[in-house]
């Protein structure tokens, strides 16, 4: 029996649209003599929907859609569709009011299967919607059984682990069933290196119960998420027998044998070079879905001849094409000579329009009418940011006026210790690389530059390939970072080296240490501290940052969720070194 | 029995802060002869925590405090603590690793209570972070048996709500075992009328199942949420026997007569007068601690002689102070005289200081450095926001050079429908009105205007009392509202009337009603139609927009959780016409 994956790119609630990709991958899959498609969880709605779910005329357009694309589907292909499901018990016995569940269409609504472990961390909030699933899943076509799971129900494999994170572990009750494969419908977004430990922990659970397991995974950014597709199928011992192709739809076929029960060798895309390669093919998606969905044709940014806005007009370049990106470059009296040839230079290398707009008038001008007020104040943070703000605002005009997206190039370094403006370079529709940390940003812009030719076949980068140039200039990446907001600035004047920075930071957001213990790994605790601290107080500022592309598994973001008016900053070293104070009054 | 409520303000995460804040209760509460103080949810780190709970230090910093406010408390004062608890069985079973806890400190330690229904929807994230308890939680103290109850665990009377929300109802349970009184320890945010919804449900619990219920709830503004305090106790006929002050902390006691088994008549605050006067509170509470708790001591807004700018600087006056207010005028060519006199009368009335700053020299500036680029476009969109933003920039510009906190000036009407510009009239620390629909910002003007004295005992309004004056100024209140960012603008060029806006809002927002439904309630299709593209459009510009103050049960902030790039508004007219597009291609 041939199993396809459509691996589909859904928009979220273009119920027909993504109806329409599912009958696609349909007819094509029937071409190939598919027996059964696998499609991705929700993928009638596209994942995730969030809020959309509270809406009972969306509910109802769900059930209708699902009827009707019951009718278009060509015969003798059985087809699993992502969809949610009422929980008709609610009412009675409490529990969330929808299943997450997936349709299982053959010449009608066969069977529906609902999700059991629902993910209510980070970015997922599957508990705020979702009732779990309480049975396993499965069903039987032309004599074969089929394990059915989604998403987090094939990640708690304790024994991988060394915990439970749920109280099931669904593919344990299917080996018991004794199925003959498991398919799991998935909608995981990418972070760096995720798909390396999701064929490692499928490897471990198909192994260990010796169940050949068939990965079907979205493909496509959503908002700040991008799903990074790669689906792919192991068979009994837990082997790599396929894989789809990393951020871009694809339909695969594997074929089960129904002699050896076993799911025999088919296609294997081959892994990235590295983490820079990977990361930059999820970005190119990221920035090009958010554009397309939102219906934006063409992109405006800021050049300012630094390596942020470098890297994202490469990125919009390859997203878009070089004839919809707009490179505005806005140099003060305090810009130097070479910010402006490095962003001319980079705009000729990308071969992006770019215009210059001076704004020494209007910093001019905000000086004149503010002179009353600020008289007898010195040259500080609010006229640095004035001058960040008139950029921005002639970014939105630009984006107003000719209907662009503008996209804005702070990286997740600036983002975390607020070493960036408000209503000024944050501004923006889409934030694309405020999840990559500055060290990141320059070894991906170093390997843009020297990347090999075997990414021609990849058309993101076909670009640059074709033209073998070395998009980054040279220059942008060997002087000092600078934000050029007063003279002589650089941005190790307010800043630790963005080498210590980000490990400092990494410590911090992804591994949840304590200050004692990144001091204890070789920090300056002085230095540990001011992090601390210009982590808090950002925390203003990231509230109202757009939506910043997804990349590692802790981002700022929707999966980031603090308090503004916190004390905990302030109070937490007196904690680590016993000094917490006496509280008799 | 004697039992205290302590209706404390914690700050969140501010552990030293809030435990001394306890004692503090502790030590009054002692010399009012009470035998066990109640103190809110979470009360030693404050509600909500958020995110800080994945910080395995801010748990440990907790489990420090709580020891040390053991030692501190007053001999014989049994007191309930909100804390939170190890789930030691989440590693071999699965499950979050938190519970949200009360510990019983009573010279140590007694027990540790687990909440046991954990809410999941709109602000709410409990299952994110807890596990929910599984027991009935009770203790005994002098032979009195107190069941103990968390927030959402008296929120499950399926016959109050003719549905079950969750399996569990703890109150039945505990009325089961017999016990004598109930106590539930809350932090529950405000939304108009919630106080009498709360004690109508629990006068029906308590009524039902024969059991006296003392309700201590938090108070103060913590970002988005106000807490509105107005703990209160019922008897075991479900008679309202106290009930605490409104927005703000107190201390309350309530006797337990151990020969009627039953609670005694205590104090009573009155419910307040009207709606607009509940909400009025509930804003300047929400202004003091957001401002407060983020150690601002005065703040800066835009004056435009409109009512949305007049209300909260009425708002922001009676929360700090007239002297840590400062209003700018900031007029354009196409500014009104009246937008200046009533502004200015508006500053009088009040008693602020205000500035004027005209922005034709900059709007001229913008045009001068935009006109190669612009050469040829007409006058529109990007030409209004340019306006809109050169305020935004001054106004930030005056924040961070003295170091004030900006307060944003949008209504809800705006907010949803995205009148109001993104980077312009949109910035600031704290939305203030953000969840206020205009015709709610007009009525509470009016009360404003025209309150009694009784308020003049109440702090937040002794100014007006006072003074006797009306804040703002009749002009305010009678003209057409306007964005004056052309010609002879008026909000009703581009919107509907705010009551039929409004109305729409409503039912799109809060009763999730379909399209056809509005239509059916006497509502212009198009008009309709044209409303829920509006909102669907301007999700971007919601996203970037600073905290909000919440007062209805659906705020756009936190518990709002929309896609950008969906196309689910797009598509769903076609679903409720049934002219869904046949699928085949």
């Amino acid at each position: 029996m041939k199993i396809a994956i459509a691996q589909i790119n859904p928009i979220i609630g273009d119920l027909p649209g993504n109806a329409a990709k599912i009958l696609c991958a349909a007819q094509q899959a029937a071409a190939k003599g598919a027996r059964l498609l696998l499609t991705p969880e929700l993928s009638l709605c596209g994942y995730p929907p969030r809020d959309l779910l509270l809406n009972p005329s969306f509910i109802e357009a769900m059930r209708i859609s699902l009827q009707q694309l019951v009718k278009d589907l060509p015969p003798n292909l059985a087809v699993l569709v992502g969809t949610v499901e009422e929980n008709l018990h609610a009412q009675n016995n409490g529990g969330k009011p929808l299943f997450n569940s997936m349709a299982l269409l053959d010449n009608g609504i066969k069977q529906i299967f609902h999700k059991r472990l629902l993910p209510t961390y980070d970015v997922f909030d599957e508990r705020r919607y979702f009732e779990p699933g309480l049975q396993a899943n499965y069903f039987t076509l032309d004599n074969i059984d089929v394990g059915v799971t989604i998403c987090e129900d094939l990640w708690n494999d304790e024994e991988f682990w060394g915990k439970r994170t749920y109280t099931n572990n669904p593919i344990a009750d299917l080996s018991i069933l004794g199925v003959d494969f498991i398919v799991n419908l998935s909608a995981s977004p990418y972070s760096v290196n995720k798909q390396q430990f999701r064929e490692t922990m499928l490897q471990h659970s198909a192994a260990r119960f010796k169940q050949p397991i068939i990965y079907a995974n979205q493909v496509g950014g959503n908002d700040d998420l991008i799903f990074d597709g790669r689906s792919f199928a192991l068979n009994r011992q837990g082997e790599l027998v396929c894989r789809a192709r990393g951020f871009e739809t694809d339909l695969v076929v594997v074929e089960f044998d129904e002699v050896q029960r076993d799911l025999l060798e088919s296609s294997v895309v081959a892994e990235y070079e590295s983490e820079d390669e990977e990361i930059w093919h999820a970005l190119v998606l990221g920035v090009r879905d958010y554009a397309q969905k939102c219906r934006f044709s063409q992109v405006v940014l800021g050049l300012s001849g630094g390596i942020d806005s470098s890297f994202v007009a490469a990125i919009a370049t390859a997203a878009l094409g070089k004839e919809n990106v707009f490179g505005v470059l806005m140099p003060s009296p305090y810009s130097s000579e070479h910010s402006i040839t490095d962003a001319l230079a980079l705009g000729e290398s990308l071969g992006i329009k770019t215009t210059t707009l001076p704004i020494g008038e209007l910093m001019q001008g905000y000086d004149n009418t503010l002179a009353d007020l600020f008289a007898g104040t010195q040259f500080g943070l609010a006229e640095e940011n004035i001058q960040s703000r008139i950029r921005g605002n002639l970014l939105m005009a630009i984006a107003n006026k000719f209907g662009y997206l503008l996209l804005s190039t702070g990286n997740k370094s600036e983002m975390a210790v607020g070493y960036c403006t408000l209503y000024g370079d944050m501004n923006g529709g889409l934030a694309v690389i405020a999840d990559v940390p500055k060290t990141r940003v320059y070894s991906i812009c170093h390997w843009l530059n020297h990347h090999s030719c075997r990414d021609a076949i990849n058309r993101v980068s076909t670009f640059y390939a074709i033209n073998r140039v070395s998009p980054i200039p040279e220059n942008v990446l060997i002087k000092a970072p600078s934000a050029e907001l007063k003279p002589g600035q650089v941005d190790q004047d307010s800043l630790p080296p963005y080498e210590i920075l980000d490990d400092i930071l990494q410590r911090l957001i992804h591994n949840h240490q304590s200050a004692a213990q990144i001091v204890d790994a070789d920090h300056d605790a002085q230095i540990v501290d001011r992090v601390i601290q210009m982590v808090a107080r950002a925390e203003f500022k990231r509230r109202q940052a757009p939506p910043g592309l997804k990349i590692t598994d802790r981002a700022f973001g929707t999966g980031w969720r603090m308090p503004i008016a916190s004390n905990w900053f302030s109070v937490k070293n007196a904690y680590q070194t016993k000094t917490i104070p006496i509280l008799h009054q």
